[in-house]
C-alpha cells in the first residue's frame, strides 16, 4: 500500500475538474454525448488513471500494464479525456468526438490503441475484466490488475450478478469493480437511486470485499484502492456515492440531463469548474507496471498428431471437437477451454481431463462464458474455445454482436444444433445459431460434417482471427475424408460427382449426409447428383457453388438442420442471387420442433433423405 | 395461514415416494431423461401441488388459479407425474414420455394444457413468474399467487438475480421463489454447493423474505409455504437443501448421474421406494382457487383515432409507434407497455405519460423485460408491448427462442436501427436484429416506413398471435401514406410504379426513401424504376414480390439497413429462389459501422441513394 502522505490529493481534484470541462468540451463539439454520465465519475478516474494505475502511456495496451474496462461506455468522452490529459493525444482532438473522421467514436472500440474491448451495450464489461483477470491470476501470475467501471444503471443486468459471482468463485484478487452510483437512468431514478447498503450487501453476500465511498471525495478514493490492493482472496467491490452532472450548478442530481450536451450552458459550467480548480497547469504522469508479463507465443497452433479414422467410422463431430481441442492444446500452453457446464456433452472435457488447470468451468453462465472469454483473449494472452449447446448463444448474442465491435479473437463452440437431437426437444435444439453467427461482421463459421474435417475446423480456428464458431452434432456420422486431407477456409469439398449430374445437393453436418443418402437413391433411379460439403458457412465458398450449381444445369438442393432465415440455404441464395438460369429449393425446419427420436424428427421436419431426393426431383421437373 | 394439524404429511410423503417412482417410470421407459433431478424435489412437488396451491384439474390454466412455473424444465417427469397423480390423465400415459406422438416431451411445453410456458433453457422462469405475479397483484387484484421453482444449478444465471430483483422492487408478495438446492450440476457440483448461508444472505440481500428449509422435510415445506402466504410487501424465497437422486440408494448425492434414466438399477430402486409408502392408493385433491379472476378482453383492439399526418411531414417512426401505442391503450384497459429505462427514446412514455398504472419499468435487464412481459401475457390476461433498443434484444435471444416455443404472445418493438442513428456508434445499432426475428418460427416482423404504416402496424401487433416485432428508425422520414390507408400482414404496397418500369426497387425503413430517391434520380436519366414497401418482412409478401420482379424484366435491388445474414435482402432471395431469370443485387452494411452523422453513415456503409441507383443501373447492364 501507498503511503496517503506522498498523494497529491488537491492535484487529483484539479485533474477530475480538468476532465469535466473536456467532458463538456467534446460533447458540445459533437452536439452529443453524455456529460453528466462523465461528471460523476470524474473523481474515480483521476484517482485511477493518476494515482492507481501502473501503465504506459507507450503503449497503452501492453501486457503488463493495469488493464481499466469502462462498462459504462457512454461516459466514452471522460475515458478519451483521461488519456488525453496523461498525454496520450492532445487534448485539442476531443473536440473530433463521435466524427466519422475520428476514432473517438460515441462509445469506445478497441480502433482505439488504449481500448481493449467495445462497451455501450450495458452490463458486459465486468465477465471480460473478470477473464482478464483470471489469466492475470492464474496463466500470466503477473502483477498486473484489472479495473472495472460499472454504472448503477447497468447494476441491474443479470449479467453482472453473473459475473460478479465468477469473480468471487476463482477468488480474483487482482480484480476491483467500481460502482458509480450516481442515482439518475436515461429515463428516470435507477430502482436502487442511493441506497448504499443495498448494494453493500448484496455485494458482500456474492463473496466481494467491500466498500462504499464518497466517490466525489479523492482522499477517500485514494484510500479504498490502496486497500484494495492489500486484499487477498476475493476481489474488492467499491460503491461509489456519486452525482449525475457533479459540479454542474443546476444540472447536478437533476433528471432529464442524460446523454444531453450541455449547449449554451457550457461556457458557465466550464467557468464555474474552473473556478474550482487550484493548479490549470498541473500534470501527473502513471506509474509503470511492476514487473513484465511473460511473452506468449499463440500462432501456427498445430493438432499433435494428425486425425486417425477410418472411412465409413461412426463418430460424432462434438466428439472429435473435443478431441482436437486437446490435440492443439498439446502442443500450445495457452490453448484454454471454458464451459457452461457442459463439457461431457460438448467433449470440451477432453482438454480438461488432460490439463485441468487450462480449463474454466463457468457454470450455468452462458453471458460470463462469453464474456470472461473475450477478456481471457484480449492483449492476445491466450486461444480460448468456449463451448456449450449451440441453443444457448442465444443467450449470448449481445456478448457476441460486441464481440466484433471488440474485435475479439475468440472460439466459441455450439453442440446439439438442429432436431437431430432428438428427445430432450426443441428447448435444447440450436435452430438459429447459424444466423446467429452469420450476422456477425468478424465471424468465421466452421460446419464440419465429419471428424477429420471436424478436428481441422478447431486446428483452423484457432489460428483465425476475429469470431470462430464451430457448429457440432450430437449424433455418430460417417467418417468421409481421408485422415491427410487439407482444409481451408472458405474451400468447400466435392463429396460425390459425376460428368452426369444434372442437380447439385448441398447439406453440412447430418444433412450432408442426408444429401450423400439422397444421391444414392437418385443414382438408382438413373438421376447423377452432385454433392458439396460447404465447410464453412462464412465464408461461404461462393466461387464453388456457383461453378457447380451451373455445371450441373442451375438445380440446387440445399437442405440444413435450422431454421429457414440466416443460415446455410440462405447464404447459398445470396451465392446466387446474381445468378439468372439457377433454381434453388430449400429444406430446412418450418416450426418449432417436439422431441422424438432423431431419425424420426429429421424425417418429420423435412430434412431427411427422402426429403431431399424428393425436393430434387421436382426441381427436375421445372 | 393453515392450521397444521389437519394435514396429512404421511400422504404428502406417501406422493412424494410416488412421483419419483412415476419419475423413474417414464425416464426408464423413454431411455433418457432427468430422474435424479425430480427425485430432489419430490417433497417439494408434493406439498406444493397437494397441500398449498389452489387449482382445478378440469382448467388447468383457469386465469384465477395459482400458477407453477418450472424453471428447471428437465425435471419434466415429475412434474407430468404430478399432474397425472392429481387426476388430470392416467399415470400409464407417463409411458409415453418423450415419444414424437406424445406432448409429454423432454421439457415442458404450451402443448400440455398444464404449462403455461416452455422451459428447459435455464433461468428463464423466475422472469415469467414475476410477470404473472404482477398482473395478479397489480391488473388483476386476484388471490392467485405464483410459484417457481429454481434450481440451483441455473442460480448461476444472471437472468435470475434480475428477475428477483424485479420482483423485490415492485413487492410481489403473491410470488413465493423455491431454490432446489441440490448441490449437483450435469457436469460436476455447483459452485456453491450447500453453502445455505450463503444462498440466503444473497437472497435477503435481494428483498426477499427467505426461509432456509430441508426440502425433503414435507413439515417443514408445509410450514414454510404457509408462512409465505402470510407475508405482505416482499416475495418469498424458500431456500431447500436437498439431495440429487433422494431416495435412489447407491444414486443419492453422486456425480455422473445427470440426464440418465435408471435403467436396470430402476426395478429395484422402485421397490425401496414402494417399501417407504405406507398407503400406495393414497390420493388428495387440490383446493380450488379462492375468487375468479376479472374477466378481460383482450381481441378486436383499434386505434382510438386513425393516423392524422400530413403527406411529406417528417416523422420517426419510433415517434409514430409511441402515439400509435398510446392510442390503442385508449380503448383497451389491457393493453400495457414495458421498457429498459429507454422509454424516452421509443417513446413508449406516451403511454406511461397516458397511463402511469398500466407501464411497467424494468429498468436495464433487458432479459426481465421480454421474461416479464411473457408471462404477463399468459392466460390473455395482456396485451403487451416492450420495447428497447433494436440491438439490446439481442441480449434477449434465448428468452425470444423460448418464447417461440412457449406460444407466447407478445410485441416487442426495437427502436434505433441500423447505421442511420448516427453518432452513437456501432454498440447501439440494431444491424442484426432482423436475422434474430426471422429466426423464430412465430413471429411477424413489422418494419414500416413512415407514421401512418407504423400506428397500423401497432393495432395489428395487439391483434395478431404469436410473437410480433416492430423495427422503428430514429431519424424523421417523410410520411408516405394517406391516413386511411389500409395495412395487412404480409401485403407490401407499390409506392411507385410505371408501365415503362425496369428494376424493381425495395427497401424499408430509410431505406424505402432512399430507394424512392434513387428511382427519381434513374428516372432523370430515362430509367424508370418501381419500388416496394415490403410493410412486414416475416411474412414477406412474396406473391408481389415475384410479381413485381418479372413484371420489371427480373432486376431487383433490396438494400437495407442491417447486416446482410437473416435480414430483408435474405428474405427477398428466399421469396425468389425459384424463379428462374431475376437476380438481385443486395445492398447492406458490411462491416462494423462507425460513428458519424446518420447520412455519412448511410452513404459509406452503401445503403444510400446513390448507392441504389448505382446498383439499379450496374443491374441493367448484366
Amino acid at each position: 500500500m501507498k503511503g496517503d502522505k506522498n498523494v497529491d490529493f488537491q492535484a487529483l481534484k484539479d485533474i477530475a475538474n480538468k476532465l469535466r470541462i473536456d467532458s463538456i468540451v467534446a460533447t458540445n463539439a459533437s452536439k452529443s454525448g453524455h456529460p453528466t454520465s462523465c461528471a460523476s465519475m470524474a473523481e474515480i478516474m483521476s484517482v485511477l488513471f493518476f494515482h492507481t494505475m501502473r501503465y504506459k502511456i507507450s503503449a497503452p495496451r501492453d501486457p503488463s500494464a493495469d488493464r481499466f474496462i469502462l462498462s459504462k461506455g457512454h461516459a466514452a468522452p471522460i475515458l478519451y479525456a483521461a488519456w488525453a490529459e496523461a498525454g496520450l493525444f492532445p487534448v485539442e482532438e476531443l473536440k473530433n468526438l463521435r466524427k466519422l473522421t475520428s476514432d473517438l467514436e460515441g462509445h469506445p472500440t478497441p480502433r482505439l490503441n488504449f481500448v481493449d474491448v467495445g462497451t455501450g451495450s450495458l452490463g458486459q464489461g465486468l465477465a471480460v475484466a473478470a477473464g482478464m483477470a483470471y489469466v492475470g491470476k492464474y496463466f500470466d501470475q503477473a502483477p498486473y490488475r484489472v479495473y472495472c467501471l460499472v454504472g448503477d444503471g447497468e447494476a441491474a443486468e443479470g449479467s453482472i450478478w453473473e459475473a460478479l459471482h465468477f469473480a468471487s468463485h476463482y477468488k480474483l484478487d487482482n480484480l476491483v469493480v467500481i460502482f458509480d452510483v450516481n442515482r439518475l437512468g436515461q429515463s428516470e431514478p435507477t430502482s436502487l437511486q442511493h441506497q448504499m447498503d443495498v448494494y453493500a450487501a448484496r455485494l458482500k453476500s456474492f463473496g466481494f470485499h467491500t466498500l462504499v465511498v464518497d466517490g466525489h471525495d479523492v482522499t477517500e478514493l485514494v484510500k479504498s484502492l490502496d486497500e484494495a490492493a492489500s486484499v487477498g482472496g476475493k476481489p474488492t467491490a467499491i460503491v461509489a456515492k456519486t452525482y449525475k452532472g457533479r459540479g454542474f450548478p443546476g444540472i447536478e442530481d437533476k433528471e432529464n440531463w442524460h446523454g444531453k450536451a450541455l449547449g449554451a450552458d457550457g461556457d458557465k459550467i466550464i467557468k464555474h469548474l474552473q473556478s474550482q480548480i487550484k493548479n490549470a497547469s498541473i500534470t501527473l504522469k502513471p506509474q509503470p507496471p511492476l514487473a513484465e508479463a511473460p511473452k506468449v507465443h499463440i500462432s501456427d497452433i498445430t493438432l499433435s498428431s494428425p486425425p486417425a479414422y477410418k472411412k465409413g467410422e461412426m463418430v460424432a463431430t462434438r466428439l472429435a471437437y473435443g478431441t482436437g481441442l486437446k490435440k492443439i492444446a498439446d502442443t500450445n500452453l495457452r490453448v484454454i477451454a471454458m464451459d457452461g457446464d457442459t463439457k461431457n456433452s460438448t467433449f470440451s472435457d477432453k482438454l480438461r481431463n488432460a490439463y485441468p488447470d487450462r480449463y474454466i468451468e463457468c457454470f450455468i453462465a452462458e453471458q460470463t462464458l462469453v464474456g470472461a472469454a473475450t477478456g481471457a483473449a484480449c492483449r492476445d494472452r491466450a486461444v480460448v474455445f468456449a463451448s456449450t449447446f449451440a441453443a444457448f448463444f442465444t443467450r449470448t448474442f449481445d456478448q457476441i454482436r460486441m464481440g466484433a465491435i471488440s474485435q475479439s479473437n475468440i472460439n466459441l463452440a455450439g453442440s446439439h444444433c438442429g432436431v437431430s437431437i432428438g428427445e430432450d426437444g426443441p428447448s435444447q435444439m440450436g435452430l438459429e445459431d447459424l444466423a446467429l453467427f452469420r450476422a456477425v461482421p468478424t465471424a468465421t463459421v466452421f460446419y464440419p460434417s465429419d471428424a477429420v474435417s471436424t478436428e481441422r475446423a478447431v486446428e483452423l480456428a484457432a489460428n483465425t482471427r476475429g469470431i470462430c464458431y464451430l457448429r457440432t452434432s450430437r449424433p455418430n456420422t460417417a467418417v468421409l475424408y481421408d485422415n491427410d486431407t487439407v482444409f481451408k477456409v472458405g474451400e468447400a469439398k466435392v463429396v460425390r460427382s459425376g460428368a452426369a449430374d444434372r442437380v447439385l445437393l448441398i447439406g453440412a453436418g447430418v444433412t450432408l449426409h442426408a444429401a450423400l443418402a439422397a444421391a444414392a437413391a437418385l443414382a438408382q433411379e438413373g438421376v447423377e447428383a452432385r454433392v458439396l460439403d460447404p465447410f464453412t458457412i462464412k465464408p461461404l465458398d461462393e466461387a464453388a457453388v456457383k461453378k457447380h450449381a451451373k455445371a450441373v444445369g442451375g438445380r440446387v438442393v440445399v437442405v440444413e438442420d435450422h431454421y429457414q432465415a440466416g443460415g446455410l440455404g440462405e447464404a447459398v441464395l445470396s451465392a446466387l442471387a446474381l445468378e439468372r438460369d439457377v433454381v434453388t429449393a430449400h429444406l430446412f425446419v418450418r416450426e418449432v420442433p417436439r422431441s422424438g427420436a432423431p431419425d424420426e424428427l429429421l424425417d418429420k421436419y423435412g430434412v431427411s433423405a427422402p426429403h431431399v431426393a424428393g425436393a430434387a426431383r421436382a426441381l427436375l421437373k421445372l
